[in-house]
């Protein structure tokens, strides 16, 4: 928190306290309504929380809930009056209404749909109906549109009349009379232009457009890809149902790294900040993963017992056994490189799975490379450092750097392989990631090693 | 890529090749820049798509050009003759044509300047000296200011004889004659307002500024969670003397976690996409973290080796040993699900270094209850699968068991504190990620498996 805002928060607790409401609702209403937000969870306790709340200026109580957590907005709303309630949802966007809602269990959404009006209900439960992933989970359908034949006076007046319920103004939209999309402009176009302009003249109708269902990811890189400030939704008939700004596409692209940052470290992703989750939610997010890795592990332990016996008849088993983390580790190490690589990659539409002789053939140069330049350096170091505390010979230290090269260049192969085929099977890749790659090269190297080893020395 | 892509993509394609000029250049002209980039990258060799590029309408020309690979652009600055060097950079934004100039080898550098028009040099200079890293280095100097005792009309009339030539329009900001920043308008308020209202009554004046030095990703992070269009940047007098439009901050936000994925990955960050970097150059970002593990790995042998004649003496050394490579994975991402976490929360301002003891509080009993489990579920297999291909007998479970349940404990300690105290220490935590503490705790783990075993068998 920098020191400005620790300095907000002090005169906001001192006004708050001293009662002094006026000079408080005076210095809210210069205050951004994410920092009041920040405040009211940070440094407020429930009862304290919904007295503060109303002192809020009528305006910035919608915009102020929304930025706050889903169990503070639960127990605002258990809080609130009807009255209250009503005037709160009412004042939201639709799809922030809605993404309030999906937080909320089913007897405080039952509550809210009873009081919104009518049309607002109407719009809330059809956003509602979409699959989580969708852009119509998304969008808002508060949106200005025009007729093609209005003059561009025309189209400001309309701007004027009902832009303050619009999510955006900038872009407008232009749709015929069966809402079919047929053109979109904006408002430094229309200012632009002479007054008496029609919109069918200067509209741009080539418009890029997504659909209800598409995924919410892809169309959030659409609007980072053209730098478009909103993108057109449209239904089935190309009938303009809403649309999807620049700021809830932010969201959804941090949201999605940080799901992939999760799932690549073995995680179930979570929605919800850290500080916020219950020790029960990240114990259920960390443990299958956890149990499954060490449930796969048996097989290096297979392996390491199978070849026991002929290992350490060998007389330098023991010196050779030392070797085996280090081996995993690298291979470990030198797949994730590679499977995170294509993962982000793969999510940043940089490549596709038809790219997948390009990737492979890439990373075996870059794995040659590597493993050329790490066994070279292993071997320099065992014959150098750890001949120091170890009995080990030449032909050893050859066979475990020689080993390491091989290693390296298989696990990069399968660190590469396993997102795209991962994505070619429409699974995820990021769940394929490092610490599952990690297990399967593991088990790879150490049979490599260990076979290696007894017919090179047993 | 979509199929309506890979159709237009054909189009231009077949188009190009029968050189049907006029139909290109009108199905071009309803073309987004990005995908035209895209399909000149793909598609065309570096003779065509000079000879491509010259077919584009001169307003689309730049917008396609910084939309290109900085290797492309090279190729086709190369290829340009003066004339059309200075005719695509003086339509570009100034803070476009410092991305391009800070890729460029010098002597390109030296042509682009000496091209451009002496007004868009000077702030192209000024930009350069910006810090990577700084809200300076991503700005623009394009934007609207009004003076406070303009009326909204006369406001209006500034837009339409300077817009064009501005990066945004939607947000404008209010100097005085000393260029100090003193509020803030949007073109919806201004829409909203009447036409002789005068600026001063009807702006904000409580702006949120960021400084030219700030860091680029802070300033993307507060774009993002006040949802605004622009930030002004001012200087330490506070002048204002740029802003940072949502689209770069974007472009920042994805940057940063993709930089942030490969240091977790131990990876030296890079900005290229993966298909345009060099063998070379993936080989340079991928050995130093690789040899560095992998040479910090003899702490493992060191550890295995100075244990062994103890660990042989036991009949069941050789038993022991299979279970390594288990332990130290499941430490490894046991570790890695922590330091992920809280780099993450700390990438996006959800956690800071004081919150460090509710953290290790929560994590330690999140690994209680992981360990526990782990450890109940481990204990099972040993005796039900493992007792199947080893001289496995209870007490060894029972160790391999116990230990495991102190690493995780360990691992989750390890993990979640690191991170924290590099932020402090001014360090960047994603460097010291899931590989780094994997090796820590690789480590620690073998030290209590050795001992513990011989303590207890021995």
């Amino acid at each position: 928190m920098t020191e400005e805002m620790e300095k907000l928060f002090e005169e906001l607790a001192s006004l708050f306290e001293n009662k002094k409401y006026t000079q408080l609702k005076r210095l809210l209403s210069d205050t951004e309504p994410a920092d009041i937000a920040k405040f009211l969870e940070d440094n407020l306790d429930e009862i304290d929380q919904i007295k503060f709340f109303r002192l809020l200026p009528k305006d910035l109580a919608s915009d102020v809930f929304i930025e706050t957590e889903s169990d503070t907005q639960e127990a605002l709303i258990k809080a609130f009056t009807d009255k209250e309630l009503k005037a709160v949802i009412d004042d939201m966007f639709v799809d922030d209404a809605v993404d309030v809602i999906e937080e909320m269990p089913a007897n405080v959404v039952k509550r809210i749909l009873k009081n919104s009006d009518p049309e607002n209900r109407k719009q809330i439960n059809e956003l509602l109906e979409y699959p989580d992933d969708s852009a119509g989970s998304i969008m808002t359908t508060e949106f200005v549109s025009f007729s093609a034949d209005m003059t561009v006076e025309q189209g400001f007046e309309k701007i004027r009349r009902t832009g303050i319920n619009s999510e955006t103004i900038y872009t407008c939209y232009i749709t015929d009379n069966r809402k079919h999309l047929i053109g979109v402009i904006s408002v430094k176009q229309m200012l632009l232009a002479e007054k008496t302009d029609v919109m069918r003249d200067i509209m741009d109708d080539s418009v890029i457009t997504v659909e209800t269902l598409d995924d919410k990811e892809q169309v959030a890189m659409m609007l980072s890809k053209y730098d478009f400030l909103a993108l057109p939704v449209v239904d089935r008939e190309g009938c303009l149902v809403g649309i999807v700004t620049v700021d809830d596409a932010v969201d959804v692209l941090q949201e999605e790294a940080t799901e992939d940052i999760q799932k690549m470290a073995a995680i179930l992703p979570t929605e919800k900040p850290y500080l916020k989750q219950s020790v029960w939610s990240i114990w259920k997010a960390r443990i299958p993963w956890l149990l499954l890795l060490m449930v796969s592990a048996t097989f290096t332990s297979m392996i390491l017992s199978g070849y026991e016996g002929r290992l350490m008849a060998i007389s330098s088993g023991a010196v050779l056994y030392a070797f085996v983390p280090m081996l995993m580790d690298t291979a470990g190490n030198a797949g994730g490189q590679s499977s995170v690589t294509v993962i982000r990659s793969l999510a940043l539409n940089e490549i596709e799975f038809k790219d997948i002789f390009r990737i492979v053939w890439k990373e075996f140069r870059v794995s040659i490379m590597l493993a050329f330049t790490v066994a070279a350096v292993c071997f320099s170091k065992l014959m150098l450092i750890d001949r120091l505390y170890n009995d080990l010979t030449w032909d050893i230290a050859a066979i475990v750097a020689g080993v390491l090269f091989i290693t390296i260049v298989m696990a990069k192969f399968v660190g590469c392989i396993l997102p795209l085929i991962a994505k070619k099977c429409k699974l995820d890749p990021a769940v394929v990631a490092s610490p599952f790659i990690t297990t399967i090269v593991d088990a790879l190297s150490l049979i490599i090693y260990c076979s290696v080893s007894i017919a090179l020395l047993g």
